[in-house]
């Protein structure tokens, strides 16, 4: 009979979005149990979010510090622990759980400065444990299909890759837990709109394609008057095999609710995904008709299935997608204890949250500089 | 701290579909574990499947006869059990376990025959225990809302329902686990493809619109040489209102997955809605523009976002739509325990499922008939 | 050089729709020019419309009587005429020139009742002219191409015709030009919603599938307090080939402008192409994923592209496909004046007229017997 | 009684393209007819190309100069003529019809250079002929309703616009008529993909949003070996008022037939619409619902009723829009004739296509300068 794997969670309390996405992706699969929490900076709401989960008393910690210390001496202590913290608050506990070898699953990006990452990945380096990063929309099994198909020559040589995330949330002024943080270059780091959701459209990107960014010209605008952070950006991309790409994210876009789109062009063939219809994915090879392939569908590839969970025509979403990164991860520890070697390839590393917080700095220091094509390897 | 519901299962053994739905649907929000279970009628099977999710081996039943007395006995029995096994194999363990006043959650149809029916209904009338049936359509936020506003009269008073349900799955002759029990009348009951699917198509038109349906003219045909049962159904409605609509559902139409869809038009508006694309809908005032509504969107109503879990853009599918009838399910069950009235305004009763059955066997009878205007009330 | 050939019209005067839709689709590709008219049975108006289109005040006539006697007669006489008159006004103008020999267009439905149609036939029979009648929408390019997939067996042995035409013009009571005798059976006919767009369906799905119709179960209702006719018609298909279908065709449908849709399922394949997204069509092969064919594009057949002006991804609508009956007609009228066979592989006949004309029958007595299975034949 | 405006035309001979759409424009309303024409530089084909289209032998002329002085000596010449060579043939037959104050209706992009375009100008201001540039995508109804919209304040003050054009046609080295001059700088000018279709898409979003744009970043390649051309354009766009857009236009992106779709947000409301899909258009406000407005639907205002000649639902498309200008043309040139006033609101200048020339050179220069923001103004 196998156990379920331990999980602890920084952040996450009361109130928290992304926190109650991450408990609802690690259970669907019936692999994680949620056991152990620094929900909150706040003690008393730590606390009861703590017991509104079902977390004992005694394994609500006050601070992550104590957490990660009291969780590594356990015999039955945490397999890994979820960071679901704003951006500023990702390093610390990530260094600190790191320290103790207990597995970190850390919400993206990978922090709120290059430096910080970089201190994430000595620790990473020094530590046993292994680290995920959730990129959550690579848990869509079209996505895989793509990335796939991609790699599989099935569109020629990669010409054009196109990726836009528009959202409206942020049209006017606004204060509420979700937005303030995410508009305070304290807590989000140098990059608003590039960082929250921009970095989901270039990671998007470069794992269907597998291209390495050389350059890219941005700029980034803050419409919002008083905005600290930018609330737009538009940027042109080389890539280092020649193809050429735009990427635009948006948090103004009057009637987007969350439409992050990819759209890949090679000498062969195109595919074109929608992240609000996931289910479906166009794909053409030059010169014939335009094919729907679907989740779970007929022209299914092994990723496609085997990230699907209930037939075609049956919607998954994005909680599934999500579920995916805690199923592989839980697939990872459970080799990880067996001493068996796991299978990565669906993996979003600690190495793509640097190529993250690069491609943010490259986006900032761009716009800085009116646009000039900027090298993510200068960073 | 809240305890979570404790869930029993009958069926559901390794290489069944729907259990596994259950079981996810179950899990997502964190309400309910699974611990015991009679997951095959054969015992091997039975209890690796069980020691797969996790159930203790003392909890893994032979039969559910033995399940039902035992856990009715254990301080710590199950809450309720889910009833998960083909058509035929329902009304036996729903009356075992409501004999033992344990709460059911059923799968759909309510049982092979309209007999067996109700038999479970003389069961549960002597039972304090609750009955719960997975239409679990209902559960889509969308239908929801759609639901209350018909009821506050945004339609005006309802003209036509147009209602269909279109799979390809049985185009050719083919056998598998799924594919045998439900082209047996022995196992399926007199209706294929109108007990299988026609029944989700009638429930959710009933739901949504609160229409009664009078009679029904219907033609059942078996299309693939050999079938002894339906795959294609098509049903003129009456409604008592004096609405009128039809129903097609079908299991040979080359292209369509699982193409439920409903479209309900009143003297004041129209409201269409897939379930392949179930976080929108069109709604229609008559001489305005069309409108899309979302789950979780600008213009939700209170149904849409309680039944809702992230925000609108973030598509939820199937799972999460069958995750709230568990949700709704665990809401009333703790209701019960603590002795208040819950809400049941998004329950499929006991009285949909008789309901159901009634519309397949008038559907088959009409058929038989040639097609001639057939009353529910007679059955 | 090739003359135009001349055209002449009967009604189409100010105030009509179906006119100046004739009068375009006769114009786009410069094969035609109008050159006399009765426009109106209202002098002044015939006069003053005609004026305005152009035409000779010595070739605008008071009457259709005049008009056919004097056309003939003369050596740059009309070599064919439009009847676009209501329902009630096609058979004295059909049989006036075909009488006289002179090539009959005319708008669907054939007539008011089958009387007025099969007295046409006779007319038609007697005379050496050829007759057209305008059901426009077999005239869309992807349309002639599924034609011709089914009958190359693309689909196998068709199954299921689902067809289905909704609007909603008429949800409420209203009084117009264009309403207005469209609900009056004196000029309309015995059917309203059935005879003005259900037999535009019921063509669609015959000219689609090229199977006859065996027998009908139909309802009609009137929706609309007062209204003499349907707005609303629902009836289940039996094809003599064994094959099943439903057709829907409501004006009452909130929400629908033009809804006009077919799906077609074989053993093999299914079509599916909406009307207000009339440049493409999703195709598919059973077991394998769904294609979209477009007008003009990567995978036309023959028929689609002759029936296509422009390249793919330039839409062409309503008027371009109903242009295409016009350009078939000039076609077969330049082939008898040259004395050779025409193609008549597009044609939409006077028996696919009477056969229209039998199913308005058909569905208003299957409607009067409660909706008894009716054959087409017993008309 | 109204007399037809006598149209000429310049090239459009046999096996050309946009020629034949300009004659289809000019048919559909029945306001124009073709009399005369110089439809290829080769002599054999211009006569049996004029036969073909029923102009008389003696008004087919061997070259445009000769056409010009002819036709403005007789008392019946031509009212206008429509210009459709390739771009390096516009600039002299503009300058000979306009120095004969022959009215031009000229194809886009105005010329292959600026300096061509400013001949063109100056020819123009010494004539009192009046000039149209057939930007036809102004023509769709809902392009019209929300160029209007904008001006309205609907959207509130305009942020982004996103505007792209993508095909496909040029994925591989390819070798017709259409292509050849295309993608050759002779015939095309500087501008390959840029000059074709970069042009509508900036003349869209322009004549839409009523924006003047300040400067912009471009990026232009060549992804085909040995093409001469750019076939693939990404350009970032800064306008007077602050607002900001990126333009993308590509004739290698495989699956795409003519995408050409422009979305706009402002600080109240957005708009999207796609040209394969003209009929309708979304339009949010923000925190409400979004909306499908249609082609002469429910919603429409002034603009897209007045463009509109057959009732919503009734798909028109790019041949109606095309014609919608040849329409404008006709009433503007009535006008003339009666001295008159016309409605010039939906007049594509002379100025616009000195826009797009400028548009044209400062890509290409920008591109040339590594994508350094180049303003328009120093054209």
């Amino acid at each position: 009979m196998t156990r379920k794997l331990r999980l602890g969670m920084v952040g996450g309390g009361q109130g928290a979005f992304i926190g109650d996405v991450h408990r609802m992706a690690s259970r669907l699969d019936g692999q994680w149990e949620l056991v152990a929490g620094a929900l909150s900076s706040e003690p008393g709401r730590a606390l009861a979010s703590a017991l509104e989960l079902g977390i004992p008393e005694d394994r609500s910690y006050a601070n992550f510090e104590d957490m990660a210390i009291r969780e590594a001496a356990r015999a039955d202590g945490i397999d890994a622990v979820a960071i679901v913290t704003p951006n500023h608050m990702h390093a610390a506990p990530c260094i600190a759980f790191l320290g103790q070898n207990i597995n970190v699953i850390c919400d993206k990006p990978l922090a709120a400065t290059l430096e910080q990452a970089q201190a994430i990945e000595a620790a990473a380096k020094a530590s046993s444990a292994q680290f995920f990063l959730t990129h959550n929309y690579t848990g869509y099994p079209l996505i895989r299909q793509a990335r796939d198909m991609v790699k599989e020559g099935e569109l020629g040589t990669i010409r054009l890759v196109q990726v836009e995330y528009a959202q409206d949330w942020l049209t006017e002024e606004v204060s509420n837990k979700q937005a303030d943080w995410r508009t305070d270059p304290a807590r989000s780091g140098a990059g608003g709109c590039v960082g929250d959701i921009g970095t989901h459209a270039y990671n998007l990107a470069s794992f269907v394609t597998g291209l390495k960014l050389e350059s890219l010209s941005a700029e980034l605008t803050s419409f919002v008057l008083g905005r600290q952070l930018d609330d737009n950006v538009q940027a042109s991309l080389r890539f280092e095999s020649g193809a050429r790409g735009s990427l635009w994210a948006s948090q103004v876009a009057v009637g987007n609710e969350n439409g992050l789109r990819l759209r890949i062009y090679g000498t062969k063939g195109g595919l074109e995904w929608e992240q609000e219809d996931p289910n479906k994915m166009t794909f053409t090879r030059f010169g014939e008709g335009k094919q729907i392939l679907t989740r779970g569908g007929a022209v299914s590839n092994a990723s496609n299935l085997t990230s699907t969970r209930i037939p075609a025509g049956h919607p998954e979403g994005y909680l599934e997608g999500f579920a995916n990164l805690y199923r592989d991860a839980a697939d990872l520890i459970r080799a990880q204890i067996d001493g068996e070697a796991g299978d990565i390839s669906n993996l979003v590393s600690l190495e793509d949250g640097l190529d993250g917080m690069r491609f943010i700095q490259a986006c900032v220091q761009s716009s800085e500089n009116d646009g000039a094509w900027t090298r993510i390897a200068d960073f």
